[in-house]
């Protein structure tokens, strides 16, 4: 099973792209978590552009058409979902290779809800199918913010592993498959 | 008094950018209004950048920095602010020129309010000082979606140019002054 892990801030010290490292390190056997990195190259959104979408979109597009399900780790900006992950989102809105793809939702920041709330309501807009087991608060803040740390901290590193485990069960029970809608290169 | 005029959306027949043009075209006497047109060229968001932006960050602060008021006029996408939108806001977020900035939100969709109430959470979390007053539901969908529809249906005409005779007041009563934190452009 392929996993896209997709965290919504370009900082490079990201607590949140630190995560999906990590968690690519952490996954069981049979899951493969793939970090994906395309969301700074994406051109913002433009529904004019759609017909004819720029290659980064296509690529991001197929990226997500390809796998099975997506974990998504964002902070929150101003009470709000990153500017960054709601423009790939917004680009995702007509792609029907994202509809039912499981979705897997992590809140580094548990103090924080705004973000997390209104990105639950953006996904089921977007009717992805989210997985609630695997969907998981890892308070992170303070001396476990690296990909290293995560990894070495048992107690964080089991909470990830579990819920890898409870996205892997999930996919293999099979009872909402992603489709699969490749789309062409250009 | 000058107003910057945002909309959160690029496509080329965008109802809320119509709205922003027909608003600079009806407001009254001693309100200038600006339509923003940086939106399309902000990168996305990264604070590590913040040090020394990107050229078309600054030009945006400035722009912002220089003016009395905004008025934001955005489309809701999947039940969410538009992230266009939202990755501008996130590059206003450590720039103190916004900060008690008089902000006027225009729903031109009425039907829709997850975006709209998000975006009021987020201008409050951003400490902008929200101009009720000025701030309405316009029910532009049908047949009032270009600029000059809506400058020549006496209706929408009329409810914008009270809406923009009650932000004029706000700003000559002088309540909530924009502070103004020019940035030196590079």
């Amino acid at each position: 099973m392929n996993v896209l892990a997709v965290a919504g801030s370009l900082r490079a010290s990201s607590i949140n792209a630190a995560f999906c490292r990590a968690a690519s390190r952490l996954a069981p056997p049979g899951l493969h978590i793939t970090v994906c990195d395309a969301l700074g190259s994406l051109p913002p959104f433009n529904a004019d552009l759609e017909p004819d979408p720029p290659r980064s979109v296509t690529l991001f597009r197929e990226a997500v058409g390809a796998t099975n399900a997506v974990i998504i780790a964002s902070p929150e900006y101003a009470h709000g979902i990153s500017g960054v992950l709601k423009n790939a989102l917004d680009w995702l809105v007509s792609y029907e290779g994202f509809v039912a793809m499981p979705v897997a939702v992590i809140n580094t920041s548990p103090r924080a809800h705004h973000a997390y709330d209104s990105l639950l309501e953006v996904l089921k807009t977007m009717s992805a199918t989210l997985v609630d087991e695997a969907s998981i608060s890892v308070p992170l803040l303070g001396g476990c913010v690296t990909e290293d740390q995560m990894v070495g901290t048992p107690a964080i590193a089991q909470q990830i592993r579990s819920a890898l485990v409870a996205l892997s069960t999930f996919l293999q029970l099979g009872a909402h498959p992603a489709p699969r809608f490749p789309v062409e290169s250009r």
